[in-house]
């Protein structure tokens, strides 16, 4: 039997995007219900998470399922590599841990989003992957450091509560400063679902904080396709005008992945990047949006976050959602 | 829509304490049942805990409902000061984990009894009260370092349990010896139900060790509306004579919050106060509680805590009534 | 009320054995039901654990139950001793986490295999005993450095849909090289299975990793009254021959319990005792076993643990199975 993961945004056709989109927002009006009865979903949490953790367990008690919830401290050390002589600290192999979870749940989803080493490594979510291959159910990345797909369904499904259509609409993607190198996942799953979607994005950054090549070339493809456009500026002074959306998100520079030092060294002359009222003056009146969790008066003011143009509960809210519609899917049971 | 929380012993008034026991009653006999199907109750737990994490989960499982836990190790810092500008430590506002989480479930416990400063701090609950404040569901204390309000009313459904009237009743809060300094919770949570309840209360601990004063002059008015008293003793002897209830329980010297060494030296001499056979022959035929865990041999004796007298296993487990009943009355369902 | 436990594969006899496994085999093709519905398992790790966590909450889901997990950073410390006089580290006894625990959960599992001392200490497996004394529900073993007494059951299910018949088909246990000193919990308890079912097992393993004597005694005196017999051979060129089913499993030296660098020492000079594909062929084409996790290409090589002979993973599959048989009998339940 054959089947199917979710790991990247690019898993996704815009059909089949446009599917999720519909079934979510037709489960948002449902009373809970048991379609996904006696099913479990195994969540591996190998870092901290409040929205993805929550909403996930949410989706499936509103579905009639159940999960089974692991974090680092209930697991031990895991090997990745296939052929290792496991005479180190890890306990059991990745292909094991994979296989035998999957006699007993009916899906799994892994956060992991820690830096294990260069970008060309880190890029490749090798753990998420090896979960993938070797697990004979369902798996969902529920963030690496390169992709956080279902943050992005969620940021899809607002924009389209808000904008209506959106083949056209103009995105802003803004990086802003952080005190600390934040994944690259949300910016990457988002870029390419909102080019799918045919929106005009620009994506506006300091230089050196260039998201990977292969991703932005991917989504320019995806936006030509459907009659949108991906444009990278680099001063922050032609990021808003125009905006119909202000989606405001720090991330780590891939070029100093190894050395987080030198990022905070460069990151000193770049706090003018935060969104703050007069940022937002300039756009087309845009909705803010966010993915949380955000450094309140550093990433954005309180003023903004809390004004009448912010969004970011919602998208918080939508996890839920599109959530419950990816397990319908994954699972191939039908609408609740 | 309004909501409801329940942070204080203080927040009910006689008539609803009185539905609540009611209801709590009649909860006991009941087989589990739906009425809270597909609801969730998040629980965050900044301690350890057992009897309040697990009577929580029991509760909401026999009542159909399901409980989402986090621990401290599932999330990260989170900021409680507002205006806060975030280049610290804390990755996301208490204001928008609220407001987060309250799009999720469906009520929220919280546990954070750490001491972070002084006393007029500590005392002020902010991490509860500011989760309150931002939540727009119903916020449940799970016990701070100022109220543990749910256990309270375990106690008050225990009492009466035993006693059937309590009007009038005798019953002795006792400070007792312990190597940490403990919650005042607990202790200032029964002394307000008690004087609800009109009870004859003997609040009996060492000078150095008084309880806060508000708390103690609300729970005066209180039992002078319900035809009961409160009278503060500084002498083991003067203690238990009498007492149809005797109440153990340590707690710390709000005088020496800052300096636990302190408190230490100052309890050193204070061995004596504790409960054994010899206390319990000095009272009216006392039944013995104490809301666990208890310090054996140090608190009190493994004679009286295994006695015959002894209903401190009935405390624990009436904490899962008064909590459906609890949960049935803050979720606006009726009696299952 | 009395109450059943289940703390050592000694609890069971021969026709119970049976029972339980056919009402596994029955419980394996069933859909998800309710028998267990209102019910909570309370689990207690006191150790990382994925296969006993993950399929006993899934056994519970399945039966409609509910699991309470409960891990060493959820708790405080705990006092063991009886009439311990308890001014130490220690926030709560043992007797009265194990009484209140019964008056909210209808079964506890406990899983507590760390070394606390001297081997004739830790053989008495004090922590799990205890709570098995204390409390007023069934307490179930879930591993102890001296039984596993669960994972026994799931691989003598496993040999019997392998083998048919059991009674006189040839087993050997072969203790293998590790890097680490392990629990000798499944194979004291899957020794004693295999006994009672009148397996003909040879048990090896090096000079210096005899098992528990009484453990032996017990086995030997099992397969005398079942058919069987319990050999045991200290080379490895004797250890596979004839076999039919190859049981790979490393465990510590009982005489080097206190001093694990002396054991890694005498360990370096026996690291051919692993499985590979020559030892696989001198079998009677032998079924490969492990109870997992498995250090690969140290206890077992890739080739024999994904080889067509290995049976690994429905070991651990089918401790789902045994698991819901052994609820719904501990808990008085008829078949879903």
């Amino acid at each position: 039997m054959s089947k199917r993961d979710f790991l990247s945004a690019a898993d996704l056709s815009r059909a089949e995007l446009d599917d999720l989109l519909d079934l979510a927002a037709r489960a948002k009006g449902k009373r809970p219900g048991q379609v996904l009865a006696g099913k479990t979903l195994g969540l591996l949490f190998f870092e901290p998470s409040l929205r993805t953790r929550v909403s996930f367990e949410v989706a499936m008690v509103q579905l009639g399922g159940h999960c089974i919830n692991l974090s680092r401290d209930d697991l031990y050390e895991l090997e990745p590599q296939e052929q290792a002589v496991m005479d180190g600290a890890a306990e059991e192999h990745v292909k094991d841990a994979a296989r035998t979870l999957s006699r007993y749940v009916d899906a799994l989803g892994i956060r992991a989003a820690s830096r294990t080493g260069g970008w060309d490594k880190d890029r490749q979510e090798l753990l998420v992957r090896s979960y993938a291959r070797h697990a004979s159910v369902p798996v969902i990345n529920l963030e690496t450091c390169f992709e956080h797909p279902c943050q992005a369904i969620a940021d899809v499904m607002t924009m389209r509560e808000n904008l209506v259509s959106m083949r056209g609409r103009k995105l802003t993607l803004l990086w802003c400063n952080h005190p600390e190198p934040k994944s690259l996942g949300p910016t990457h799953s988002v870029l390419q679902l909102a080019a799918m979607m045919g929106m005009q994005v620009t994506l506006a950054h300091p230089l050196g904080f260039e998201v990977d090549d292969q991703v932005l070339q991917r989504s320019k493809g995806l936006a030509a396709e459907a009659g949108g456009s991906v444009q990278v500026v680099n001063d922050l002074r032609s990021a808003a005008p125009g905006a119909e959306v202000l989606y405001a998100r720090s991330w780590a520079s891939t070029k100093y992945w190894d050395d987080p030092e030198r990022e905070a060294m460069v990151k000193r002359s770049l706090q003018g990047w935060r969104v703050d009222a007069a940022l937002m003056a300039s756009t087309n009146q845009a909705f803010l949006m966010h993915p949380l969790p955000v450094r309140r008066n550093v990433v954005a003011t309180d003023e903004v976050l809390d004004g009448p143009r912010s969004v970011i509960y919602d998208q918080a809210a939508n996890r839920t959602h599109v959530q419950k519609a990816l397990l319908m899917q994954l699972l191939k049971q039908g609408p609740a």
